[in-house]
């Protein structure tokens, strides 16, 4: 059996096939247009559950049986709880120990707590993994030794391939800081507080079998119900399901870094010059140092002008709901909590407003919220001189991050990327990124501390900020500096084995990572 | 062509087809097991809507056009304005002016203000109505003029009927107090304030097109948004969607009726006997007279025993949103506000939470809420001597009311019909209901102003009021005091056309309604 290949529109070769699955290559960022059907779920019925509303099972070995977990079965977790995650390793000891093989594992994201599953992915428990591979997880499969290929999906593709039944969850398990007997959850309050669920949203609505695990049981009703009740068929009491100090980072702070900060402050100027930020604008920057940093930035400009934004998106932190607080945003639409202020504020504050992949990001909507945002403030490991952009391989080759919202944000009216020009003395701006993870035609502006480049599409930005006095460069100007400071570097050498897709916003194949020669 | 007919486990002789669509007898409140899969909604992509997320077209006229308006298809609306909806009638008025024909109106209920449609239903533009065709529509169909049968259902067998494809929606058209251009919608705030729009959720979730309509636009992000623009198509801003004073009756009152006052009396005497009433308990009543009453006394019970209720399902009013500020109640679970009191409260108090037919009624989910409650406060028109109840049509044979959520509410622990003996001198409890709208083994007590009749089959609550001194008696006690007064009526005579099918919870047929001969 020989593999073929085809050229997708980025110019990468795609296998038709991936784990035994047909492919469909990447047609560019609006290119894909499908006509089926979402993915239909059995019809339940009330007879089949208790009258009382009590669905409690003794543990989760017993709510895995009841469930009916078999060799083969696609397993779903969350990672609300980030690296304090608790149950995700518990269901595939319990697994393991019940001898079952082969199972699939689709977390929404995986942390460096997860390594202990590299036991089972060698023992057959696990098959492979559909999500992200950070770390550890990541390098295991970079050297050829997961069985499948693991498919890295956004955020919003996440929810997409649940939605569109690319992906059929067998056992959804959600660890919820707080649950009733019924199955309604949130992720507000309880010992394990995480802020929200929404990345469990699609597995509630779509899987098999959903399982609720909680160390917070509360009498019914548990309000509010991020997740619901009437979707859920088992409900785990359980001891502890995550590690708080690990849950919310705590530390996230704005970064001391010189270098970044000049980058952080380049980046509001430069957004201020193009006219994004004024009366009634939007925003999303991440949770990384300089993000924060730009963030306060925004806040600044927006003081001096006396304007307002009308929302920003999270991960929240403290200092985006500080300008909540302060009334310079007028909305917090938030995917995820990045500490306990915004855990706090989203409990407290109505406009700090949970949200999920299905409302911001789902690209297989009537829209999202993703491309309505004015500025979007991303990160990359590579980008390359077409602007294509890398978030999941390292310029070794080696997978070791996974995409979160990344190319979903990509949508947004314009994307920035404010980068260094080189980490560990490897340039960041290359001929061709290693793995194209969004293509260059969505990517704005790349803000490093030598420069400011602006995709040659962009005319209207080249325009507007041409007499600001930033300094303006072209992307090859750039990436020349950048190697005359660390020199050219070697291209990663690669095996023929595929060791994961990465998956487009709309299902599509945009490129594939390769075993690492060794 | 002749009708087959066969008998279902209520004793009643259903045809094997409806409307062209074949039919599944009623089989007892648990009896039917469907193997199907929900329905699939097509796949939608971002490509296809606005990246700035404005969705609005000129007026509803354009909006229905853009949906691809045209004959047969089915339209849905929802009674979110009850007598003050002014959409509805909008709708069909424009397709009469394009000459579209033999639609169907789905509508979630109807109310008085919808009498003009039958024009409509006469020059052929709908050609039937599947919801309740409550007062003119009523009488109209009862009157054998509509052209297919109606199909009644429960509010959760609305929402049963389209998750599961019986009902596939064309276009629904949603108005909304409060909308964004996105779609994002609530009830809470604008002129036309009503609460909650839980009833058109199924719709927004399944329909081909919708359709949002408001007459107060907000800025995205509309909060909160109990509608999601990312199921949404079309947004229409128009100048007033709804009379204030017909959506909420602000005229709710206790009822002054000395015996209605003695039966709620009676009512709430018996659940304390019954230890019904007790820490940690949960109720549902009714917004009219005597259910206001019974929720008073209810008060007066659980201040007098400094106990309170986890939570009252509403229909809420001020009465019940008095028990909740007083704390005698810990949460509303809300499904249609009917005062301002109500819509004010749900607004402002966290613990006043809307709900939808899917968490409260679906019997086609993982439970709902219905079957959790301690007890259940209900109406009817009739009952009959094997506690049968009926409340869509009177004893002469017309169909004149809707049921809401009347048989999704007979799952409650306990259920209780206070009714009087006897309406405008026709005795209410009857040797057989003109139609069976839920079977008797769902329905526990009787209480009427001559005394209560408690279901044989409920020898628990026989037993535990025994020595209670209230005034029990058997169903055909109270029937023969009531034919005592009033005389024995004589029953309806029918014409053999079938001018409605009532569905039970689970999609199968529990009775038919014919057509009065006049």
């Amino acid at each position: 059996m020989t593999t073929k290949y085809v050229k997708n529109a980025v110019g990468r070769m795609i296998p038709t096939e991936i784990n035994g699955q047909p492919v469909t290559p990447f047609q560019g960022p609006h290119g894909y247009k499908t006509t089926g059907h979402k993915y239909s779920p059995l019809i339940r019925t009330c007879a089949d559950y208790p009258d009382d509303g009590d669905k409690r099972a003794p543990d989760l070995k017993a709510a895995l049986l009841k469930s009916g977990l078999k060799d083969g079965m696609t397993i779903s977790t969350h990672h609300h709880f980030r690296n304090g995650d608790l149950i995700a390793n518990q269901i595939f000891e319990i697994a393991a120990e019940l001898g079952v093989k082969d199972l699939i594992w689709f977390p929404s994201a995986s942390f460096p707590c997860h390594e202990p599953l590299i036991e089972y992915l060698e023992d057959g428990t696990i098959h492979h993994i559909e999500g992200s591979m950070n770390g550890a997880l990541g390098r295991f499969a970079s050297q050829g030794k997961m069985r499948g290929a693991g498919v890295l999906r956004s955020h919003g593709g996440r929810y997409q391939a649940v939605q569109d039944g690319e992906v059929v969850i067998d056992i959804a398990v959600i660890a919820a800081p707080t649950a009733d007997p019924f199955g309604n959850a949130n992720g507000l309050t309880g010992p394990s507080a995480c802020g929200l669920l929404g990345f469990a949203l699609a597995d509630s609505l779509y899987a098999h079998n959903v399982i609720v695990v909680t160390d917070n049981l509360v009498p019914f009703p548990c309000i509010p119900w991020q997740i619901q009740g009437n979707n859920v068929d088992t409900v785990v009491e359980t001891e502890q399901i995550g590690i708080p100090e690990r849950i919310v980072s705590g530390t996230t702070q704005i970064t001391k870094s010189p270098d970044r900060l000049y980058i952080a402050e380049l980046t509001a100027k430069f957004c201020d010059a193009a006219g994004i930020i004024r009366d009634g604008f939007s925003f999303q920057a991440g949770a990384g140092g300089t993000a924060l940093a730009i963030g306060n930035y925004f806040g600044e400009i927006m003081r001096g002008q006396g304007i307002k934004a009308r929302f920003a998106r999270g991960g929240s932190n403290q200092y985006l709901v500080e300008l909540l607080d302060q009334g310079l945003v007028d909305y917090i639409l938030d995917g995820q909590t990045f500490d306990l202020e915004g855990v706090r504020s989203m409990r407290e504050n109505p406009h700090h407003v949970d949200t999920s992949p299905f409302t911001s990001y789902n690209y297989h909507g009537k829209g999202n919220f993703a491309s309505m945002l004015d500025v979007v403030i991303l990160g990359a490991t590579e980008v390359d001189v077409n602007f294509n952009g890398n978030v999941v391989t390292h310029s070794d080759g080696y997978l070791l991050h996974g995409m979160g919202g990344w190319q979903n944000c990509l949508f947004g009216k314009t994307v920035i990327l404010p980068i260094p020009l080189f980490r560990d003395r490897i340039p960041v701006i290359r001929d061709e990124v290693t793995t194209i993870c969004g293509p260059g035609e969505l990517i704005d502006v790349i803000v490093t501390e030598r420069g400011i480049a602006i995709n040659p599409r962009r005319t209207d930005l080249i325009e507007v900020v041409k007499d600001s006095g930033l300094p303006i460069k072209t992307i090859h100007e750039l990436k020349g500096e950048g190697e005359r400071i660390c020199g050219v570097p070697q291209p990663p050498q690669f095996e023929d084995k595929i060791i994961a897709a990465i998956k487009w916003v709309d299902g599509t194949v945009i490129d594939v990572v390769r075993q690492v020669k060794e």
